[in-house]
């Protein structure tokens, strides 16, 4: 339980109304209740607000002016409800201590206060650092290091000499660092190339639920810093990826390509191989990248929507496009002439 | 075995030819042998009727009355086909029991007739409704709820809090409830948003392999009574999926969208956040879905396929149709001057 | 360790320069050290020949014309890497054993220097080739068949009656034979349609993380010899892919198609149902194939990608586009009058 008042002074913020109120947890405009509080960040849930119950909201100081109930100020709402919802939940972190069943192979090393859960396995050499948690049905293979603070989920397997720093979260079921898709086609059939390099993940990155990060073919396949990825995300082998990208889920990413920083790549985005995508570049859902990107900003592929019996018609025209381009400069010639 | 007028009685149908002939199995129209029952429902295997050997053949009454041989006559061939054919396979659920390997927590509820394979782990206060199946490296945290009847197969994880109905078959590799993708942009970097809502999955539900439905932010995410997920699906947060709700594999559903009844949903779709698609609405596959949508019926978006050097043409043009188009306007103009 | 000269007996080349040099490891052209061997294959590397370090160069004849240094002569420097590279991977296959915490059930047959991994389970009747690796929270279900050589992952699981030929490779967290996606549509909701077919897979097939591939309906899925799936992929249910094939990650076959040799399919690619693809046949990332092939060739299908802003003025006429080509049509009418 926080008073109002003591929100705001442990976030460096004002309030307007009665700082005396008592919020013990967050929730949504539409359901909150006097103890909990709420916010308004995306302008499409502005006609909540009127009505709520909230015991206060998290508002800017130009949306807390027209409202007459209790508000948290702050010039970035969201962040804000970021931050103290994570006050509130309670710390779920179980007890540190390593289960019975779990297999700790030879010259592991494992820090203060780590957790392994049940069936998991750490093969020879592998080296955890202080405060992580690794849950149950996890593998992670000979060599591969992990920093402090890291939450293991459920289920994922890690593959050798991969390299986890601190604070990472690695969400049930992902694979990092399996054999890059590397093929050289002989006559007789295809020969696979040993994927000999593994996936370097920096501080504070996020990967997603069945989401596969590739080893690299030689080098490695990077993750900076604070790098998020969603569920479902393909990343080929020797990728890079800068700090602070965001990636949603469902999207691939092809062999050796190179993504700056602080992009934004929406969900089921296709990026081939071999290119480079500049930092501060946004990509719109489902797009397909083909060639470098060397100028920030937002970019789209996808074919719009249509009712699909108006699509038959236009995908005809579509197919046609280059002749009615043609067709329209000769129009053009003969009406100039 | 059952003879052809049994089946015939079973499914309250009629049939024609020999009432006599015993069935063992099910099988298509072109590998069936004389002791198999087949069906046509898809018109492009109309050619293998002729032809087959099957000992009978699930039709309409138009179709059985062109055929000579024997048949059992229904409104829908392919719903009595389903019936059928799950008279036919054999109940392979294994005796229940609890494997010695499993772990099971504190304040887990089991009811009867339960099976739990080897090396799941059923976390503090799970309750398991009777005759229900758990296979092998099963993870269910705390507090998950799952009720009667349900088939969870090898490999899948089930995170804090989720409520799962009667009947559901959750197959292997799905992830329920991982944490949805809220982050807020502080000036630092990203700040993680705590995911404490769970997901609510009614009777009767189907959710592929590796298929990943996230927990909700803070209210829940939800699937309706009998929808049914293919495989490598990824379901956001605060998602909600009506009743009878189909959606083909490897589609990707982004947060607070609201799917209603009856839809169905293709293969590769995308559909943005915080939108909603209306009952009865077809999205072919691959298709994006940007905006809501309010009028029942089915809707496409992908650009048609072919032959790469043709549609590099086209592609070039694709980026000029807006000039395109109003140069016509400006051609008509000057015509009609 | 290997001498230029000696790589070069071994793969029955000729080479240029210091046939003397030890060589190591393989290693990137811009990264490589004097006891590296490199290659050039993708042209776009070119520019990190001349100031390569490495101790020998796998070059085209033509290529090493022009080349000081050392270097293996090839035809196809890229498949030479291949070969080379697996010369110099240290054989990281485990000492054959059984871990003492695998459960396996009744009826098994393993051969000869076979390894099974932490926590695996192999149920009633399976059978494990000679010489295959079997890792850690792998659930390999009755009936199941693995040929020789085999590397199964972490976490793979195996549904009932599936068939592994010879020099497999199933990588982490894939599912092979789990049901497919069969429903058929009755009043009152939709009847599971039982999946009693298995998967079939040749001999030296590999199959990525996290993909899945499901069992037949009746018949079988069926992968050929030598077909190479990347991660992510779902392939439905009666799919058949011939020998050579090879798929990139994240792409989803449906049901019941069937696709030629020697396919190139790219990645985020949809394939619908039941049509037919013939040999030779590259589709480009993320088109949707939505009828059958019939001539080998490339094909595509997307959008191309925009700057957002420019995108929407072209995605409106998109829409318009039969329209527009109607106009057109009509105003060659009028000036052709």
């Amino acid at each position: 339980m926080k008073t109002l008042a003591e929100l705001a002074t442990s976030q460096q913020l004002t309030y307007q109304g009665n700082g005396e109120v008592a919020l013990t947890a967050v929730a949504t405009l539409e359901h909150a209740k006097g103890n909990e509080i709420s916010f308004l960040a995306n302008p499409s849930y502005t006609k909540f607000l009127a009505g709520t119950k909230a015991g206060a909201v998290i508002l800017t100081a130009k949306m807390a002016a027209d409202y007459e109930g209790n508000a948290l100020i702050s010039d970035n709402p969201y962040v804000t409800f970021a931050y103290v919802a994570q006050l509130f939940v309670k710390q779920q972190r179980p007890v540190a201590k390593i289960h019975p069943t779990a297999v700790i192979e030879a010259g592991v090393e494992v820090g203060e206060n780590v957790s392994i859960g049940a069936f998991s396995v750490l093969h020879q050499s592998v080296c955890v650092g202080a405060g992580t948690t690794i849950e149950s049905h996890v593998s992670i293979a000979d060599d591969v290091v992990i920093g402090e603070a890291c939450v293991i989920k459920s289920g994922v397997k890690i593959e050798p000499g991969c390299v986890i720093g601190d604070r990472v979260i690695l969400h049930p079921g992902a694979v990092i660092g399996a054999d890059g898709f590397g093929l050289a086609r002989d006559k007789s059939g295809w020969v696979k190339i040993p994927q000999t390099g593994a996936v370097v993940i920096g501080n504070d990155c996020e990967v997603g639920a069945n989401t596969t990060i590739d080893c690299g073919a030689i080098e490695h396949t990077v993750l900076g810093q604070d790098v998020r990825l969603d569920n479902q995300i393909q990343i080929g082998h020797n990728v890079i990826i800068g700090d602070h990208t965001v990636i949603a889920g469902c999207t691939a990413v092809a062999g050796s390509t190179e993504i700056g920083r602080n992009c934004l790549i929406g969900g089921g985005v296709g990026i081939v191989g071999h290119i480079k995508i500049c930092d501060g570049v946004t990509i719109q859902a489902m797009a397909l990248v083909t060639n470098s990107i060397k100028e920030p900003g937002s970019y789209s592929s996808v074919s719009p929507l249509q009712p699909t019996k108006q699509w038959r018609k236009n995908a005809v025209r579509a197919r046609q496009l280059d002749q009615i381009a043609r067709k329209v400069n000769q129009l053009e010639k003969k009406l100039n002439d």
